[in-house]
């Protein structure tokens, strides 16, 4: 596959990591959830909790809690959880089934659901009240391969332009047919871009994580996607293992019979801006969303996609296990980055070219921030 | 009763609700305190916890700890409880006898309970110093119908002044004779002006108390107070309803033989700035202290007062279970609107001819804060 | 001892205590951080922990978190906790043996015990990376009477400068003889500046210290030190009481034989900037290190130091007993006076001639941060 280049090639030589302040500033979280989150394409699941017209969940996208449905024609929407009167959240829970209207429990205003407000008491006595000036604020939405995508900005960048790169990309997994087999939620003592740069390099494989170093070596592999907002590329599954898994053995069916031979002996990884880390393996997919919660404090939800007959023939704990016990080593390194990096003498330190994708991933997140790397340094 | 206007007669069209700041701001809490609270008259409650010379309570006011006495000579006086010498906290218990003086038991500085410095071990050495120089710091109190108010201002308004529109009003109602039957404090999940404005309107009483919607119908009544520090007026008890009870009876004895036949089927709902709310029923008479602790939470302290039979012959669980069960609604649902007014697109909404009072309450507010409304929106 | 002066001699008529803002601002601890705890020589505790080559400790000074460890040639060092790389905190433990090297658990960088980085995994791919530009952050360590002292200064005044009035004062206690008898961590809810001042005087001893005052008369003693950063003297103890134990027996063998018959019969109290406080008594030396953690908040932790024998023949319990009550009883009234001075009506109050070391230790506190005592005020 000619598009997959050597991660050496990519290096930017010099390239160092951030300062101190964009892992310990309240005001540089602040200004990344303005700059970044809210105004890009954040993952917020998949299509497959919201089947019915009425299904709804809530999701919280740069501070906003965000309900995201099905309207009575079928039609996705997201709207912002918050009454056009007094301002009042709307749902309260994780995920629910609407009926016919949103109607919130303070003062009775009714919204239908795809957002127009219905019913409003006694505001027909106030003069020049016109119910069409108050429908619930839309945020934007968008659905990929099963995954759904919200966008909070006013003025959102069209989905189709910034996600060009990945449209048909990873097409052959057919990533909609697959399920959800397992979930899982962890709670991370360190910033949330220490959990893209971990995930990005394997440099730290063989200190870290033994038993993913026996599987996945660490110098095996290319990267496909080598700058900008989406990066990774691909490991070689080491024989005999076929898979990754605490057995070495497949966690079940293939996710897809169109993957290539190669496709069946690799794992690829991807850092999917602003919040998605995607994970394909032969026989599962595994994806992470990166929920900033302070400068020091991020939280990572986890589900795992099989192919629906694995979730009986198939043994996906093999799968869940190994990760988990991956991730653990990850949480568990980036807080004592986190850690170290507070002090007042760090300052940036060299990347080595194993470590293009996080160097990379720096650039890309500086751009985003409208900030120079030149500057940063 | 002519000074009773309809509601709708004082709505000043085009209100609208106060914009996001005012309700997540730690600055715009700080303000309040200083702008608001240090120079008010804040209730601490009923001048009965006060009876014999040397009772004391201590009390926080705009986040300063208040020691408020009987002193030797039977006068109530309030202190800040800072020792003069090195600062330290004077009395800590809630509530207490003194006994003849207040000693510090750092260094045993002692001080009469008027004030007067009385003993300083070893500062008879410090050349100049002059026991009559460090008297404790006082604080303004006074008494009305039985409640006590403290003003924490250096030079504060007359209480006389400020607080003439209420003088007389209510002294049909005889509550200093009334006796304290029951006390229950509630911590609430939202600023302390949303508790304000909850109760300033019934618009919500449908949704939100379908038990008190049956026995206050929320379109009865009118206000006699609608613009200003002191905002209210009455609502009328549906028959067969004698009083606003589980059970519709009355709770006990009558609050005062000088009640109307009209008062007899009212309930009277007042705020009044900065931290009471009260409420009068025929048979009873609930209060609420309203103590902001951060933009988002707030202590609430309420008591009930009867007459002294009431306790014995009476049933006043029958109307504490009616509010608690009230009261626990609305800190539910201001809870949602405080976690709904955070988002970056909530705007200010339109109040309804139904929600004047409200309206009315943040005109005050704003004004007290030195802002003109239209600068709020 | 002709040095031993009477502390009125001392006083500075008209000392008063510090403003408000300097117990309960973030900012300002933020500043004495930087401006005192940050260029000075801060105790860690004692050398004894250090034995062999390869033991280290890690110890916490100005939010920095610093590995103290003995070196393979034996030589006492101290680095910054953080790798060179990407930052990442390298010792865990509160103490432990390195082994020959200190090596980063993420991406194995490995260092020699002298800081020296020896390898850099895949680092020689990085064009122009030289191994000796990435030592680790050296900080600066002293040993004085077997404590240790860490500066984290980049270029910090020279120790022997700095204590000079320190270095042979105290030789007569022979204290790097003396083992740990005893440890004990307290949290403390106050700011740290009220520890060194409740420690400064004992004026404070017959309302607060029943138990102590029987022993330690507050009015006797001298003090030799009396201004700038080292602060103390001694109180003579009372007939029948041989030293300050619940029993008033001693606690164990005489700390030194070199002791003077005088000093048989006192207890030596010294604040040493910016984080020691040291008694000495015939039998036993208890210290205090004090962190501050917040504005409102330190924690001290303390040791007692012992002759070897008094471990096994003596009865170390009898003193521990007695100062930590007299420790608790100081904690509790020290929390109530930060209390007080966070009101926003207290303001500096008289010092008395009875309380000259406190006021001695505020004004060279203050020209450490490098503020006029005259602006303070």
């Amino acid at each position: 596959m000619s598009e997959f280049r050597r991660t050496a090639a990519a290096f930017v030589q010099g390239s160092r990591t951030l300062p101190r302040e964009y892992y310990v500033s309240p005001q540089i979280l602040a200004d990344e959830l303005e700059s970044i989150h809210a105004r890009a394409w954040n993952c917020v699941g998949r299509a497959s909790m919201l089947v019915a017209p009425g299904d709804y969940i809530t999701r919280t996208i740069a501070g906003e809690s965000i309900i995201v449905l099905r309207d009575r024609s079928g039609t996705l929407r997201a709207f912002f959880n918050v009454c056009r009167h007094r301002g009042t959240r709307l749902c309260r829970e994780d995920s629910g089934q609407l009926g016919e209207t949103i109607q919130c429990s303070y003062h009775a205003w009714t919204y239908a659901t795809d957002g127009r407000l219905l019913g409003a008491p006694h505001m027909q006595e106030a003069e020049g009240f016109d119910k069409a000036d108050y429908p619930l604020h839309a945020a934007a939405i968008e659905e990929w391969e099963g995954f759904l995508f919200v966008n909070v900005a006013r003025s959102p960048r069209p989905f189709a332009n910034v996600w060009a790169p990945m449209i048909r990309r990873l097409a052959r997994f057919d990533m909609p047919s697959l399920i959800v087999g397992h979930r899982v939620r962890y709670d991370v003592a360190a910033n949330w871009k220490l959990v893209f740069q971990n995930y990005s390099e394997c440099l730290h494989c063989p200190t870290i994580h033994p038993k993913l170093a026996t599987v996945l070596p660490y110098q095996s592999g290319a990267n496909d996607l080598i700058e900008g907002p989406f990066l990774g590329g691909y490991m070689e599954i080491k024989a005999p293992n076929e898979s990754a898994t605490m057995s070495g053995r497949p966690a079940g069916k293939l996710v897809s019979p169109q993957l290539s031979e190669e496709d069946r002996h690799r794992a690829f990884y991807y850092t999917l801006m602003p919040n998605l880390l995607l994970s394909m393996h032969p026989d599962y997919v595994n994806y992470y969303l990166v929920h900033p919660i302070s400068a020091d404090r991020t939280v990572v939800e986890s589900e795992w996609l099989v192919h629906p007959d694995t979730l009986h023939g198939g043994n996906l704990a093999d799968a869940v296990e190994f990760w988990d016990l991956t991730n653990r080593q990850d949480w568990d390194i980036v807080g004592q980055s986190q850690l170290g990096i507070s002090s007042r003498r760090y300052e940036p330190g060299p990347y080595s070219p194993r470590e293009s994708m996080p160097a990379a991933w720096d650039r890309e997140y500086l751009r985003q921030m409208g900030r120079s790397v030149a500057s940063s340094q």
